[in-house]
């Protein structure tokens, strides 16, 4: 399969504000004011004065909810709850990640715990997860408890991601394998399910549901890849985090954990470069060298396309409605060939 | 009716060990090796080198769990995924509030994040919350999704009560409504799902449920009283906290409130007093006195009484099996009773 570059976002992903963004506005005014603010800033809803304003993430999760009850013939608003759910979990996951990971700044903002302390982002994060939940529970029959099954069940390997990719940070022993299955628990799992959970709640039969699943898994993995090119090499003022962020920290992320693992002449520069605490500018400069000689950023850029490769393959043997099954190639096309 | 002094706890209690926590340990070891550490230390089952040890908490609201399933006639058996679900829920709280709180001491015992950081506490909490309601979406058919969407409800009360809890701190105005029905979400909530969950596992009428549910949340506005008791006036040895512990902060607590609102002479120097920030041993001691002098040890010993009342009013009104209600109702005198 030809990886064909998609300069622009898909069509679909300007479709979640109007169709999901309402379902979360709703279900965000259920909770009392001192939760609304912080969760209302922290999906740039508003800034910090509370004044609205217009951004928010990507959309991609919630677009693929969408997409996923369409590819099996259904409306997309029986997928509605699920792309809500979804992008709630998300941005539990983010609130509480900034707090563990000490960031401050995110889609060049403060973040909340930066802004309104540790508090105010654990409880607000914690809201986020359980009303994503009820979300899922009130629609009725047994499509709500199957999909807050699988919800529930990618929340738990998303969080086992976290403790791993946490853990990593002190180990020097980390392996190709051990950095991808931490990435498939952190940010695949999640995405096989918002690529699943409309599919789900059309209660379409399980070999459907099972290969849009898979599909989400590889885009997860692929997207996450390139997460990760762009937080060595992204362009600062593109993607709203500082040069090299992804160098401040002894993270192991695939293009560090690949040129580690090249045994390359300059592998052992690299070893004890990143072994030294707070790297400068000019060290994470060099870094990022060395990981590109050792061919981690190749490396990692060739692991994004097989993901993609593979993502598409899911799709293409799941008997899937075409339209649908076009806009989802477009989603991962865009995934793999962002800048931000 | 008339409370009557119950020494010891009742026998209920003690099935938990045998009849809960089995569950709850296969759900824990479901965990990877790094989260079982953190969550086993802090369930009390071993020591901060992992080596086991007999603790835990006092196993309230599961024994409510298993005893509202026998009250309905069914068997406890079929209550234990839930009595399982309600512990993981209160402890992934109490590893978040201790936090929040800032508390470093738990039953005599440093607290995770003091032992360990705070982003394992943060964590350790989310896994246990998502592992509490994948228990009860495992349970087939719909009476799980139903324990679950109860869970999911309480759940989100707790985190309401818990934000009021936080912003009553920095509220000179917070009245004694207010602070009950802060305590009605951020305790209430979970020992009223904790005495319904059993039930509602069992597919029971509503009307039993209903009545085991208002039961444990006047229990639960009982059990709070006493716990703000003992935050002030509890015997350190026992209670395994500062003497005045609730008293070192700006905690808003029935006690606190009830004496406030007496508008008794002695309120105004206790107001001064409680705006004085760090109190130290000698002020915390003045503090307990004024807060006895203007009638609000009182107070909140006669909510206690009255709350407990209505509790066994509910079960008395719920056409529930006689055997159950007698051990609902020597729990209740229990925890109004209790010194620790």
């Amino acid at each position: 399969m030809t990886v064909t570059r998609v300069p622009t976002a898909p069509a679909c992903l300007a479709r979640v504000r109007d169709e999901v963004e309402p379902a979360m506005r709703a279900a965000v005014q259920r909770l009392g004011d001192e939760l609304q603010r912080p969760i209302a800033y922290h999906l740039g809803w508003c800034d910090e004065f509370g004044v609205p304003t217009s951004g928010g993430g990507k959309g991609v999760r919630p677009a693929l909810a969408l997409l996923s009850a369409e590819a099996v013939g259904a409306d997309a608003a029986v997928a509605v709850p699920g792309a809500a759910a979804i992008e709630l979990v998300h941005n539990f996951s983010l609130l509480h990640d900034d707090v563990m990971d000490g960031d401050r700044e995110r889609r060049h903002r403060p973040t909340v715990w930066a802004l309104s302390g540790v508090p105010t982002a654990i409880i607000a994060g914690d809201a986020l997860m359980v009303l994503a939940l009820q979300l899922l529970l009130e629609v009725p029959g047994a499509t709500g408890a199957a999909a807050a099954r699988r919800l529930a069940s990618a929340t738990a390997a998303m969080i086992e991601g976290q403790v791993d990719d946490m853990t990593f940070e002190s180990r020097v022993d980390v392996g190709l394998n051990d950095c991808i299955t931490m990435e498939a628990r952190k940010t695949g799992a999640i995405l096989a399910c918002a690529a699943s959970i409309g599919a789900e709640l059309a209660g379409a039969p399980a070999r459907a549901v099972d290969g849009l699943d898979r599909y989400g898994l590889h885009l997860g993995l692929a997207f996450q890849a390139v997460d990760d090119l762009l937080g060595i090499w992204g362009d600062p003022t593109v993607t709203g985090k500082p040069a090299n962020s992804d160098l401040t920290t002894a993270k192991k992320s695939l293009p560090v954990v690949a040129a580690l693992d090249a045994r390359h002449p300059a592998s052992f520069e690299l070893r004890s470069l990143l072994a030294t605490p707070g790297l400068d500018h000019e060290q994470r400069h060099r870094a990022a060298e060395l990981i590109e000689t050792c061919g981690g950023r190749e490396r990692t850029a060739e692991f994004a396309r097989r993901e993609l490769a593979l993502a598409c393959d899911a799709l293409e043997a799941a008997d899937l409605q075409p339209a649908a099954v076009r806009e989802l190639l477009s989603v991962a096309h865009f995934v793999v060939e962002r800048d931000f």
